[in-house]
């Protein structure tokens, strides 16, 4: 079994692994598997996954929906050590499973992403890159990215500096080059599948909105320096996109990387649920651009009689006679 | 008209004005007066008022209901200075104009206090404060609280080294005695006004929960380091407490501090929200609290033939049998 297993094809954020070098692995059956971080990260982080597995204060549809579901942790052995000795690594399920042409985005939420008792020279280290990024300014950061073109399968994925010089344009732009299909040409994005990715009834907004429900009475725990992780396939977003269905079933929205989490302790996490407030509002905005401009393609579309009836019906309505017109 | 110009016999927060200092005055007849802030601060904040009372993106409602009104700058003679030379003020409504007995809070709002493009030593200054009080962890923190007791007039005010080492159970308690009759006599806290303060229709909670909605869209400012006020009369509220009405009316929830205000430049305020969402949290369990004890005492002064009957009804519908059982 753990011949099979190798780095995963389109992880877009934190260490790879290779031949020397620790690193995530997936075994291509639906596991993924994380070697746990050094220090005490890692163990915290295993120690969060046991804990939250068994909390019976998680509602099981938060945890289904929104985590990725914890396998307890395996012994693999590491790449570098002389002996082949065996490295700890915490099982997971692996969230781009069954993805065709996977499209990913790992977006780091919180204003701030150090717990408010860390040790002075973390924060220093923490608080400048929450600055230097968009964190402190949106709420969030897009850690990584990577979008397939579903007509000829090229793949974006911008570098990492690339993505921290990223003002709040740049993540607009990125959070819209996530969703069109026009990924590699230039300028122009279409969000073409802006409607079937990020709205309708199982979207990336819908879900969002459904976590927001949570975070804003949840005080558990506080999600320091955690990410959302989106995925989605390229075809069949394209095909969903192309028969108008509103969501293409398979929008996938969890949360990752939790080596920073802290104690509730009754209050509720005000700094993630400020910055997926944030997101939320970025996301929408692209949903109703696309809307509008989807409705308006279709008044132009309609005869110039059934448009004139409906002026006339909206001028009824505006002067608060809502008295239906003879058509 | 100056001459009747007099400090506020009830602030809570900032700057006091004497003989020789400068410190908000009130004229006794509605009209707040603000000493412009030394550096740009006091200019920024001016122009914040102006800048916002004309803003066509602001909805009516929500700067009638939570915003003092402007009433531009006005030139009052500075009590230091040799020669009286005049100081610009800010004019504001007064917030606590025709309370008899004002019961006030200074909520600041927001875990961060300092807009992200500060300069580093005002960071490190501002860090440093919400780190050692509440903000940080709660996302916000009392400033200042005056509660007088409507029995005997007695005023429960702590200062301000008081308010700076409280932690989280510190706030939830405050805010509690901040609806409590007994605030005087020790440890007892009884709550007995939170329903007609923080519940009902017009009260605490429905107002924060209005605010909320504006801020989860509204991309216009950034209110670092601005704070609630809220304000009631605690003879009405012991009326209105004592004949069960659900808000006694004149609740009051402002914002106000606007010397660090930042251009929203197309992103919500999360750092506000975040806090302010948390904020509603902590109220809102006291809201929950008391409305549970509440219908614990009406259910234990029941007749026993009317407990057994609700008791036979509510185990019916636990069941998943809905029809009603004859009485």
């Amino acid at each position: 079994m753990a011949s099979d297993l190798r780095p995963p094809e389109h992880q877009v954020a934190g260490h790879r692994a290779s031949a020397d070098k620790l690193g995530p692995l997936v075994d291509g059956e639906g596991l993924f598997y994380k070697p746990l971080q050094a220090g005490e990260r890692g163990e915290h982080e295993a120690a969060f996954y046991a804990a939250f597995t068994a909390h019976p204060a998680v509602p099981p549809r938060v945890r289904g929906a929104f985590f990725p579901r914890f396998h307890g942790t395996r012994l693999l052995p590491a790449p570098a050590s002389p002996g082949g000795a065996p490295y700890p690594h915490i099982v997971l399920d692996d969230l781009l499973a069954g993805l065709q042409s996977p499209c990913v985005a790992d977006v780091k939420i919180g204003a701030c992403t150090w717990p408010p008792r860390s040790p002075d020279p973390y924060v220093a280290k923490c608080l400048a890159k929450d600055r230097e990024t968009t964190s402190a300014l949106l709420g969030f950061r897009v850690s990584g990215v990577r979008v397939v073109d579903a007509r000829d399968g090229d793949v974006w994925r911008p570098d990492r500096s690339e993505l921290k010089g990223m003002d709040a344009a740049g993540v607009h732009r990125v959070l819209r080059r996530y969703v069109s299909t026009c990924g590699g040409s230039g300028d122009g994005l279409d969000c073409a599948l802006a409607a079937a990715v990020y709205g309708g009834e199982g979207g990336v907004l819908a879900q969002l909105r459904e976590l927001k429900a949570w975070f804003e009475v949840q005080t558990l725990y506080h999600f320091y320096s955690a990410s959302i992780l989106f995925g989605y396939d390229a075809n069949a977003a394209a095909a969903a996109a192309a028969s108008s269905s509103s969501a293409p079933g398979g929008v996938r929205v969890k949360l990752v990387d939790f080596a920073h989490v802290d104690d509730g302790e009754g209050v509720i996490d005000h700094n993630f649920l400020g910055g997926l407030c944030s997101l939320i509002k970025f996301i929408g905005d692209i949903v109703a651009e696309v809307t509008e401009k989807a409705s308006n393609i279709v008044y132009l579309q309609m005869s110039h009689i059934k448009r004139h009836q409906m002026e006339r019906k909206s001028q009824v309505f505006e002067r608060g006679n809502f008295t239906e017109l003879p058509v």
